[in-house]
């Protein structure tokens, strides 16, 4: 029988497929995506392109090329970075100038190189980039929150091939983002505890979900994931805030991010993605019920009129046998 | 400069990104699809083939063949409709039993025709249809939600050609759809009126968004509609439940749906889209502070990091552009 399973971190009810559930083998992609050279002269973000994009607002070196990863401004950017706030309110209608940043990590020099597949220094460069412009994007004081994301591949939403993450601040709290912080803190006032760390705990304790563990990191399916290999990767120390990560810890999510993708890219044959970063804003300070993480979404399905109209995903895949597939994808390089 | 509305009834901000915002006419699918003939032998919803689908659970007559339209359970169904309702919760879980009913509506013998393009009357039983099966499930007692849905289209999530609706009723309420519930009745709390009236008694005074409005019907792009040509269809009399629709009122919407349906069709040359129909249950009894109405998604843009990330939607058209848009593609019969 199906099972409908209740994500109690989004709030959301999960119908797990067991009916029509496939095997894991059965997401592998099966035409293969054509090459990609190393480098394209006309891609605006290839070495010595530099000048066709919009302005460079960071940089990392590299060791002897100019630079290891860059930030600039999104040329395509949703909101604009001059402006204020102003706000607008007649009747029903309600509205916030599109003011905001929006910007650009260019994640290595080589155009080919999808993240999976980049030197865990590389990776661990990405991150320091990811935790600079996080940090600058919330000293603008017109910024309320700040998201980090990647799309990799057609179906992800990505129109660049050339390896880059994006980094977006909006002047409103998306209503979604305040809806899990609500659930959290209304758990917190239940329970007396992080209800991220709670739900890491009992994930431990069972064990069947989990991909990798290691000092500072678990990678899991979680027990109601959306999709098929919806996965989430979580500090084991509690803290609200991706800004207030550690080094040892900034050090310690780059090989766990690089083998975490790197099991998706071999085990289902370098599938389309998403991840985003969750986390609370500065602001919010040491907040004792909010746990920041990464969230990975593989792209395998369609939304339909059902996941439109409630909300509520149909997953075709076991979360159990997700977890089991991706920890037995080897990862050694050869 | 691009500005932020918020959508009050989702509780959703979006993006109405001016700036790389495209012309309506930029939304017209560019390949033509490929010609469908109007009988498939092998196809289990055309005449004939009756006893390749699961059980029949409603049939409507038609006028010189066997059905009009027919209600079948699901073959590929999500839940399973023999079972109770059992819970567990241990710990951090918790899940329900996959028990629920799913059945498929095939709107018409023929095999090639969109709704759109199907005469008023036969649009009119689709939705009769809709009606009665929907009553059916909520008298199931372990059913709590009911959604109607269409999907048009393989980026819609179709896999079978033959137009078809669906209708499942889960044993829970989704978390999306409660959370609705708790706005609407929380602006109902603070203004003491339904915030869909209220919503559309402000889009009927400014009118730039609206697209058709006759004596029982009005369809407009939403102030804040999430994506290019997202509409919605209100009855002007406020009712809860759609299973409390007139006959008048059933008469009425199928003129209406059709002809919205078919400026999309004409205007964007038949593009992939999804319907629902947003409704409390009949247990709900004739609440004041809720409204149900039709929601019709056209699949013109990809859901991406930042749209995982937030839940914020950007779209790249402007809503009274789109309006316009479709308020002049003329629908009158060659």
């Amino acid at each position: 029988m199906p099972e409908i399973r209740f994500n109690r971190i989004t709030g959301d009810w999960v119908i797990i497929a067991t009916e029509r559930a496939k095997r894991p083998e059965d997401f592998v992609r099966q035409k293969a995506k054509r090459e990609v050279p190393s480098y394209v002269p006309t891609c605006p973000f290839c070495p010595g392109n530099e000048d066709k994009t919009p302005p460079e607002t960071f940089r990392l070196p590299g060791l002897d090329r100019r630079w290891a990863v860059r930030a600039v401004r999104n040329k395509f950017s949703a909101l604009t970075p001059e402006g204020e706030v102003s706000r607008q309110g007649i009747g029903v209608k309600r509205s916030v100038a599109g003011v905001g940043l929006h910007e650009v990590i260019v994640e290595a020099p080589e155009h080919h190189l999808a993240t999976a597949l980049l030197p865990i220094a590389q990776v661990e460069r990405i991150l320091r980039a990811y935790q600079h412009r996080f940090l600058a994007f919330y000293g603008d004081p017109r910024i309320e929150h700040v998201i980090i994301f990647k799309n990799h591949g057609e179906s992800a939403g990505t129109s660049l091939e050339h390896p880059h993450s994006q980094i977006v601040g909006t002047p409103v709290v998306p209503g979604q983002v305040r809806a899990r912080i609500q659930e959290a803190s209304r758990n917190y006032d239940d329970f007396g505890e992080c209800l991220y760390c709670w739900y890491l705990r009992e994930e431990l304790g069972e064990g069947v979900r989990i991909i990798k563990e290691d000092e500072l990191f678990v990678a899991f399916v979680p027990y109601a994931a959306l999709s098929p290999f919806h996965l989430w990767i979580f500090p084991k120390r509690h803290a609200a805030c991706f800004g207030d990560i550690t080094d040892a810890e900034l050090s310690g999510l780059a090989p766990m991010l690089k083998e975490i993708l790197l099991k998706i890219y071999k085990g289902l044959k370098n599938p389309d993605l998403n991840y985003v970063i969750r986390s609370l804003s500065p602001q919010e300070g040491p907040t004792k019920y909010f746990h920041w993480y990464v969230s990975i979404v593989v792209r395998l399905s369609t939304v339909a009129g059902f996941e439109l109209g409630t909300g509520m995903f149909i997953n075709t895949a076991s979360p159990e046998q997700s977890a089991q597939f991706l920890r037995e994808v080897p990862t050694a390089t050869d």
